[in-house]
């Protein structure tokens, strides 16, 4: 199987063109709504999901066009994640990529109202990503997207993540809360594709454990930032998890240990990307998001100078 | 074309069992957000957009599950978009279907969190009652359901609601937003089992205006509901609009002239029914619905004594 993908710098300019413009804001608008999408549009981010997405449903064999209708409808579904979470009544945060957040510009309903949009635009891309295929992809395709973004995945995830003050403290508790709210995406991200291009069970079987491992080593990193590192380096509110007590596995075991864990859950996924390139070489765009796991390790380290 | 339909009473009952049961609850669920999901599920109000849909579904020729299916997606948009609008940050509303708001039960996030899982269940089912159809229908659904549904439809009717003291006091303004926030959930319920059917587009046009005549009847009652019927008759918050700053008809040209002009509305949706009638004569439960309102008019001339 070979694809023309695009290189690096190019595909992050065509995604980030694509998510910028993938949701027209109409002229008549409410002007606080307007305001509220068209800063959200504004600021895409690192569009890491965006894209995974669309270099799996390429090597995949899908369609250049739809291969970024669905590297966007994912990229909506977790901006609109990030847009809830944020929220007074949810982790209370004040920036995000760099800004404030949408809330405090525009007011809650309104960050409440454009994500809703971006969910209702993230269906219809979705919905044109999967028109015409055969009805059992589709059917496939509508579970894994359910399973991964509905109450057995990303909300669950988020509702423990709030509540985590009544789980038990062990090491098990941070793993649980982001299986459901950090996996799910990079599941979906992983798995969509594949399912929607008439990937072999086998081969999503892998996909599935890769998430698991990459999904778990994200996360970890993730609250490795949010301890060490400033907002000026992650765009966003740092050091939250700990006041707001919320899941963060620095927290939970220390940073040494939880560069352990990170180094053995990768260790995993390797192993299972070994198998899965044996089947698919031209997924060579998973050994480079490989990398990128490598180099935030080194970040980390030179930022806590105890496990450099 | 003919179709074996429910009975009025027992279509009630399959419907809401299909609602109740439409979104099974896992039962390791966080429990604030299974207790919101539960206490929705639990509450499914007057069903009248599910049966709607079901019996449109079912004129169309679609089959009993997919009739289903789509009957419960639907009514799990319009639930999940009262959960929105009861929010503090949107009506800040107490009362809804005659107990406590599900915010005031479960907080803030778990009534946000369990309103996104009923639209990610209403997808998958959308999803379930559109596959395998043909593509061009497939396609035409899903506009429809986005034009409705995102930022041209019910997102900016609800936006518009919120910051109605920045429109034109007149009868246009209130006319506008119940087109965004009440037409567009009556439009998708009229229209998308048509769509799915492979209706003409002749009868899709009826049906828009049906839907214009009827979503903006339906509003004008609700406003006349909120001035003079008490919560208990409502089973919601009243006299909200007011003090609220929300838009009224009947607040903004009277209780008299708000009876007007529904009755022209309904006259006007009277000749749009007449020419559907003739092209579908197995549309009988649209002469039903259009009783309603009637019974409707009766009680609300009984509740407003100056107009009786």
């Amino acid at each position: 199987m070979s694809y023309t993908n695009l290189a690096g710098a190019n595909a992050k300019m065509e995604l980030e063109t694509a998510f910028t413009g993938g949701l027209p804001v109409p002229a008549e608008i409410e002007p606080h709504l307007g305001g509220a999408l068209r800063h959200t549009l504004g600021h895409p981010g690192s569009l890491v999901r965006a894209r995974l997405v669309y270099e799996m449903a390429r090597v995949y064999g899908l369609s250049e066009s739809r291969s970024k209708n669905l590297a966007v409808a994912i990229e909506y579904f977790h901006t609109a994640s990030l847009l809830f979470d944020d929220l007074p009544c949810m982790d209370n945060a004040t920036e995000r990529r760099g800004d404030p957040c949408v809330h405090r510009i525009q007011g809650e309903a309104a960050a409440v109202l454009a994500a809703l949009g971006l969910v209702s635009r993230a269906y219809a891309l979705l919905w044109q990503g999967l028109v015409g295929l055969p009805a059992d992809r589709q059917l496939l395709a509508g579970a894994c997207v359910e399973k991964c973004l509905g109450v057995d995945g990303l909300l669950n995830g988020q509702s423990e993540d709030l509540h985590y003050a009544s789980l038990p403290k062990d090491r098990r508790s941070p793993q649980k809360v982001a299986t459901g709210k950090t996996v799910s995406l990079i599941r979906l991200s992983l798995v969509l594709p594949a399912l929607l291009g008439g990937a072999q069970p086998g081969e999503v079987q892998l996909l599935e454990r890769l998430a698991a491992c990459w999904g778990l080593s994200y996360q970890i990193l993730d609250d490795l930032k949010d301890v060490f590192q400033q907002p000026a380096q992650t765009g966003k509110t740092a050091a939250r998890d700990k006041p707001l007590n919320r899941p963060n596995m620095a927290l939970a075991i220390g940073a040494d240990g939880s560069l352990l864990r990170l180094e053995r859950l990768l260790a995993l996924g390797d192993q299972v990307l070994a198998r899965l390139m044996a089947r698919l070489p031209s997924l060579v765009y998973l050994n480079e998001l490989r990398g990128r796991f490598q180099e935030e390790i080194v970040g980390i380290r030179a930022a806590n100078p105890s496990s450099a």
